[in-house]
């Protein structure tokens, strides 16, 4: 019972974010109406040391390249990277401009990712979407909530789609099952959709982690009835699936192909690229673009 | 003595204002670097009158399908238009708003073109560009300026390209030579790119009428001299000529070539066009299509 | 040639909008998509003078109550009327807010009606529409032009339907034809639709007013192919016809019949009504009713 | 009876403004406390047709090159190519962004010149300073008083210089002798002051031109008591002397060293020195550089 | 494997920026784009036990003089002296004005810098860049982020250079290999890179220092390839590095050698110069003059 992806016109969108959407998704990538980001904060997330599997990756314009040479639909940065790097780069591919970020250095028991960079921002830079992690089930639930409300509006008004990195957090979330657990995963989707988002991006769910998830989420699931779940549950939120961690090629595409097949509109997939040498990187992306290409949406 | 085109990496231009113009100029329309632009205001401009000549132009739908099949760059309306079109072709083919208009039916001793829209319309509405008429020697020009100044602060604030229609207009230009001549679009180019316009829209310069002009202008220029001066008038700010009333067709290609030639950036043609038969034309543009396409600029 | 009306839902409006309009059309009057409106702002635009064919209508209750009987979809009014009466009739009759206006003591060669209210007055009262008087033609464009540029903007950003009496008015209008020309209603029907109305209100035009009017407009039109092209020119603007001082009846249903097979919405008759005695006033609607019946639309 | 220049340090100047003064007297230029300015904004006061005497100089870049060979302390230009060329030398030159500006196309008799820029603009830029056209005389006055005070308010606020173009204009100066005589400037010079200018531009007063003026100035006066009654009125505002349109050199030269030994801080010359063929320029300007270097003040 | 300093032009800065450090780089101290700072803000960080070492260092001007003895291309205070001491040498020494600090007095546990002045007052008082303190790795880090967020948005708006002490801080560092460690100097560059700093001031890294660091950094690194590392790690963002508590001068020599060889801008030594007596101060700073002059850039 996989899905069907919603045509662009039956989202509720109003004309900028349909202008935008439209054109990340139709005149860039595929250009089929399925996307591929290429996501590129892990230098704040995560620090340099991401970057010494493949050193040549700490450069930013390595990966814009990198970006342009895979036929990614966008890039995502913060806003440092987007003020010193995107204007080489200005309307060759789309910019996503991460409005919030944190190092991972003290706690994530309370996680909270503040706001580095405004909507604005990202219109002045001539960005074509946004992107805010919201922290699913941390116990800071309501300054994160607050904070992605005047996110929202301001996203609203000025007709810029709005990405959520919905990610279950915090030590309550450890206590019910962990972050990817499907439970969680379904939970955070839904909230990104309950909560506007227009594009929800969330990790693969895994429906074997049952221990002290809620009843429904203990029976046995496969992997394609839990990504099934997830996309429906965000239902007119467009669905991104992450790579996470780097892991093994074919676990990896399996998991792009099921949730393709689930109705996704794509992938998002950052150190899974960029930690592979070069050419090894341009390889595993043309698997990725193989199964997007099977996929396709008319234009709206 | 005829011109070359900067590229748009040495325009001075920002992020957000290179982003835009490099979506409009290379991946849209023959994605080379040039432009042509389908301007569709003449129903307030100048009323209804203008679609008796082929009536299927009073609907606005016609005309964005024509711009699509004749592959322009960007269609040009008013607020209304936008927010009731624009919808259904969002992302398909770039959007430039027009801020100001006006009526014809008052007189134009003292023109001057309210603001009907905000840059943050045009942001909102996923437009790639704003078009802002400023009539250059109209006795009205402390207002015309004032109100154009706040336009170019929001364009600036907002990364959004603004398209200046440098119109010489008012009595004091009738007193001196009238709206066509070298001297008038001359010093209307200079003057929008002192005052910071991206783009600058100017009709075809007139040598010929020298009566009341300033003194340089007296002498002997052929059009390409004229329209080669106008082009470096506007220096770094980029040069569309306009088609203005329909005209023979061969008159109308001598300009689009000698404009090219100069270093124009592109055309901006209505009436000649949406007011012929469909399929005339398409064939029309499909003229200058021809002309524009030995006119190409690399991506910055 | 006659016109359809297009469904609401095509007519690109945004939510709040669709959802007042969409009460309007299908929760009150006929409830079949066609309006009927009842304007009762004479007192400030003509003065007491007006009420002494009918004395009753002087009295608001009366006007409201008529309404009612009459199954009119909706009443006119400026805001202290609203204030002071609408409490009493509060959700039974829609209520639209008529945000300016004006007496008719000062010369109209430079006509302009100032704002009285604003849409968030509208919005505390529970109104389903604002009206606007915008003055096609006058000198004063530019003050008119700014005025109305604010109101639309709030209107958009609280989802109010905006519905603009489209008048020629001014000394150039009289001297290029009249008010009621054929060019002068035409063209005032597109000035509304560029300029982002919801709805149009719009005099009957004139096709054999051809003195001094544009050249297309001096052929020879009869009145159905004169509203037909004015309903077109308002596009996906909802066009409502006005019933201007009173006239003889059949001349009115007559127009009343031409004006809903162009396409119009609907009719706003004031005068004609208020100013008979009681029962012929619902026998006068009554035949207006029969006639809208005829033009049902679809629920979007 | 010549006068003396005021140290920097007793010119009431907060720290900001000093700052931007030092810098630009005494790190620029001869850097020695004088300071010689290139205007270029003349392709808006007096469009294109100022460049048909040495047409390089229509291109911005020549004119800044020229500036920094001749060893001028700064560059006058519109927001316009201040926001297009002045990226390219930033910080080697300072900018002196103009705030406002007209065209010479309307009638002089009500002379205002709109501002087109803010002097937040300028701080943007990193400009060091900013310019006004105050038009003294104007039947505008009123305007343009309003105007001045708000950029006197954000000059004071943002630590940034003021310098005022003070130029008799209008009517009524006509009609008392003209905008050159001793009594214009003079009054010029002095209002410039009392309104609180940290710099006042003014052309060289011409004492011979007595028909109409007030009385006092009907008398026999030398040219160089006049300028020195002229900085003499400026008091604490510090002096340049502008060039005009060009005129003969050993004229120009004994302007400048009248100028100078009237205390005077320096001078501003553009047509005289770019409408000259390049070479002759650098000469010219070496002869201004050989006499300010006779007048250095000590740093404050 | 060390690096090269990129020129101003290609760092993505906009014109107000690259004006202010064109001249703080250019024009001051060696005017070959390597900078020294004065740092002057212990006062408030340490208290006055930091000037008994030498007390005439105490007196803020007897600092002013040495760094403009030394040839020093700023000075960097806090708002307070600022306001009382820059006047006497506004424009003969670029300042920085630190915009927020605190005292040393409570825990450092959850540290965080709070603002004393804002973007604005700097430009009143003329300074050619701002300094803010970012704890990275603080549990007050949303504080941080949010606090700094605003400084950066001000900082772009009046192109006003960001330099950022990124300081690895709180709790959560020290319980992960401390504040100098490479791990955690390099993150804090990267950091300032992310969130937009133009200038980034970091202490010179420790990789010997390796307990309780993340994996990659307990690998052996020589001095040199950990500041290549950092100044890689800050990729557009230009670096200076710090002396820190006053050490061995050869060691510090050593650190300043490598540090430029690594591609750094230049250095910001406070304690180690003015807790020396005067002509050892001098001398020092002499001797670190003469390693600048070993990396010169060319003017963009």
């Amino acid at each position: 019972m996989s899905g069907t992806r919603s045509a662009l016109s039956r989202l509720g969108l109003d004309t900028g974010k349909k202008a935008r959407l439209t054109r990340i998704l139709f005149e860039y990538g595929l250009g089929n109406g399925t996307a591929m980001f290429l996501p590129y904060d892990q230098g704040l997330e995560h620090g340099p040391r991401d970057f010494f599997a493949n050193p040549p990756a700490s450069d930013p314009r390595y990966v814009v390249k990198l970006a342009q040479e895979g036929g990614f639909n966008g890039i995502v940065v913060q806003i440092g990277l987007a003020e010193k790097f995107y204007w080489d780069y200005a309307g060759e591919i789309p910019l996503v401009l991460k409005l919030n970020g944190k190092t991972d250095i003290p706690s994530d028991a309370e996680a909270l990712s503040p706001l580095n960079a405004t909507v604005e921002d990202a219109v002045r830079l001539g960005a074509d979407a946004v992107g805010y992690t919201l922290y699913v089930g941390t116990p800071a639930q309501a300054v994160d909530f607050e904070q992605y409300r005047r996110v929202r509006q301001d996203a609203a008004r000025l007709g810029m789609p709005l990405i959520v990195w919905a990610y279950p957090r915090g030590a309550a979330i450890e206590a019910k099952g962990g972050r990817d657990s499907f439970y969680a995963v379904d939970y955070a989707a839904r909230t990104a959709s309950e909560l506007g988002a227009d594009v929800v991006k969330v990790n693969f769910p895994h429906p074997e982690r049952t221990t002290a998830v809620k009843e429904p989420y203990e029976r046995d699931f496969t992997s394609q009835q839990a990504i099934d779940a997830v996309v429906r549950s965000a239902n007119r939120t467009l669905v991104l699936v992450s790579g996470g961690s780097k892991a093994g090629d074919e676990a990896m595409l399996d998991k792009a192909r099921q949730s393709m097949a689930a109705g996704a509109t794509g992938l998002i997939f950052g150190r899974n690229v960029w930690q592979r040498p070069h050419d090894e990187s341009l390889r595993f992306v043309d698997s990725l673009r193989k199964i997007l290409s099977e996929y396709p949406s008319e234009v709206s």
